[in-house]
């Protein structure tokens, strides 16, 4: 079947570093056929790179057309409005404000496109007192509670080195629209969808949360440890040649891991007869089982713990994770030739419907790649007014 | 207005712990009439407290019905496809293969309702080689890249404190189910869905990616810096009473962080010219800063700070964000009332759709609440039905 579910879709896509490109690049792999509008100076990822196309860009714009635009500039503001025309979405996250201020906010676009659906992301959304607080994954972190449940009881708290900040935002954003295209069918009409990123990022507290709600005596950060300090064997553990995470969650786990690390005989061990009572001596159970771990390599003990059945994870460095043969089988990782960066790996679609085709990746867009076609082809200008709009700056 | 964008639609959800219950808490937040189904001892959370309700079980529950169903005995089969007969969506994350085992597999409910949207969350997806791992966040966590990316260069691998594979993978499996119904919209048809946790990281690592492709001789983990080591002053500094986030951007940033730090003799400084240089020496921009932040209070950091137009934020303690005043102000925080857990609070909906209202909380369901009105009204049951299959461990 080569039908996806957005195939009848025009995404305008003014969206920046990540929070914005991310939505965006969900509802291209979707179907959708996305066009991504950069300032004529390209937009604030460019800048990371002196020279060529910087890889953050190059993964989060694939099957995305592009185009330059100036949107301080009158003519660029007119453009603007005859592209959303015929767009069914605009994605953008610029800061709170910013597209009124330019004068192509919501009122003014939808009275152009009553059907159009204007989807922002930002750090803390339209209204509440933070609303214009300068919003980035490291503030959001912050602010959001992420720091403070991430690293070591005696140490300082931590950024979760993952951007949970923008690609939550991101994602729930491409929910809104997905729901609101979903809404038009029956209503006809287009609407203004919103997402914070840290409205996006509180839910994902919950195992804090629980144990702030209970009442347990447990410091915010527990390290690898369990969040409530409830579980025992929970934690990452030395290897000769790296770490691995192993996770026990029943007492078979347990009996299982002792066999398997030749101490059988504390089975009946009264300080390890049941979690709770090994969540008590978890630092005995974590020496115990680290004495075992550091004597072997992290692959070799993966291996025998899944045979012996307790969960376990090795902890992949990112070279690794960034040539994993089951993301890469599952398309999430895809190889491919930028013809201005080279060869890189892109991620793929999180998001698998049997009806639609896993997306082919086509690179990420130049800056203005398509600024002929689109402008020719889609809104009718000649070559020459093209090139006049280049030579202002227009585009 | 009071339409919901999903309120046509019925869900039934089999969802435990927190992927698959986040994803119907979502849908059901949108409008959706969503009916969580647990075992009749309960679903996994419910072993979390030995009485009442469990704080994530409520946090994650709101607005849905609740009743209890044993999948493994006949009649409790019989019972889940009469159900499926008249739903549009079906939601469980059970490990890969579970549902087919016990005959209720996707091509089994297909068949009863062809357009029934049968939505699949899990760790590692129904294929590829890591199908059958256990998996948890924290395995999710060590094998996708984020402990490796999470901590000090010179510390070991951390978890991030926030559920990312489980919160990430629940959001995009709601963003499939609301793509497969737009596609239903177009082709009548219902559809498989399905979403790893593993898959579903994988774009969070984009600025570890970058500094790997791009060679920069970074380490994995960058503690509190920029993940690139390319952005100073950019870090979490201590204050009198806590620590605090500040991240300068741009050089106008430093200098107006000099300025309020009473160091306006380093404008000149070579070592910190640019944010280049500046990031050459960031042990000294850290030492300079932080000399500063150890004299203050975090509050009256960021109120300065913010006035000076320098990006921060406060690090938040979890009993600083549970009482939010912008999460509360937006609705992200609710204090309800639970009828058996008491005062708590709970999520709201990270989407905002301007037509449809912000929802009002009701709490999550008790065990089985709902079973005389779903199994009686939706079924057709009598009062002597329902209470035989009560004695009989159906329900």
């Amino acid at each position: 079947m080569n039908r996806k579910a957005l195939d009848d879709i025009e995404v305008i896509d003014l969206g920046q570093i990540y929070n914005g490109p991310y939505c965006s690049l969900l509802l291209s792999y979707l179907g959708a056929d996305v066009t991504k509008v950069e300032p004529p100076h390209g937009e604030p990822l460019r800048a990371r790179v002196d020279n060529g196309e910087p890889p953050e860009l190059v993964m989060l714009n694939s099957n995305k057309k592009g185009i330059t635009l100036n949107l301080k500039a009158e003519r660029g503001k007119e453009l603007l409005k005859e592209l959303i025309e015929d767009a069914d979405v605009l994605v953008e996250n610029y800061a709170v404000g910013t597209m009124d201020r330019l004068g192509l906010g919501y009122e003014t676009l939808n009275e152009i496109n009553p059907e159009l659906i204007y989807a922002h992301g930002s750090g803390f959304g339209e209204d509440g007192p933070y609303r214009q607080y300068p919003a980035m994954d490291l503030t959001i972190q912050a602010i959001g509670g992420v720091m403070d449940v991430t690293g070591f009881s005696d140490g300082p708290p931590v950024k979760a080195g993952v951007a949970v900040g923008d690609f939550m935002g991101g994602i729930h954003l491409a929910a809104g629209v997905l729901g609101a295209l979903y809404q038009r069918e029956r209503t006809g009409e287009g609407q203004f969808v919103e997402v914070s990123m840290h409205d996006a990022v509180y839910p994902t507290l919950m195992s804090p949360m629980a144990a702030h709600f209970n009442g347990d005596d447990v410091p915010p950060r527990t390290g690898n440890r369990h969040s409530g300090l409830a579980q025992s064997p929970y934690n990452v553990y030395e290897t000769a040649d790296g770490y691995i995470a192993i996770f026990g969650v029943t007492d078979d786990h347990w009996h299982s891991l002792l066999d398997v690390i030749g101490r059988s005989d504390l089975k009946d061990d009264p300080r390890f007869q049941s979690n709770v009572k090994r969540s008590k001596h978890a630092d005995e159970v974590d020496r115990i089982v680290e004495n075992w771990t550091r004597r072997y390599e992290r692959d070799e003990i993966e291996e025998i713990l899944l045979e012996a059945g307790v969960p376990c994870g090795p902890v992949k460095e990112i070279s690794e994770v960034v040539e994993d043969p089951h993301l890469k089988d599952r398309k999430m990782i895809n190889d491919i030739e930028h013809p201005s960066y080279g060869n890189i790996s892109v991620p793929g679609l999180p998001i698998r419907l049997e009806d639609s085709d896993i997306p082919d990746i086509e690179p990420s867009p130049e800056k203005g790649r398509d600024n002929r076609e689109v402008y020719r082809n889609r809104l009718g200008l000649s070559a020459e007014e093209v090139d006049e709009l280049e030579t202002h700056d227009v585009i």
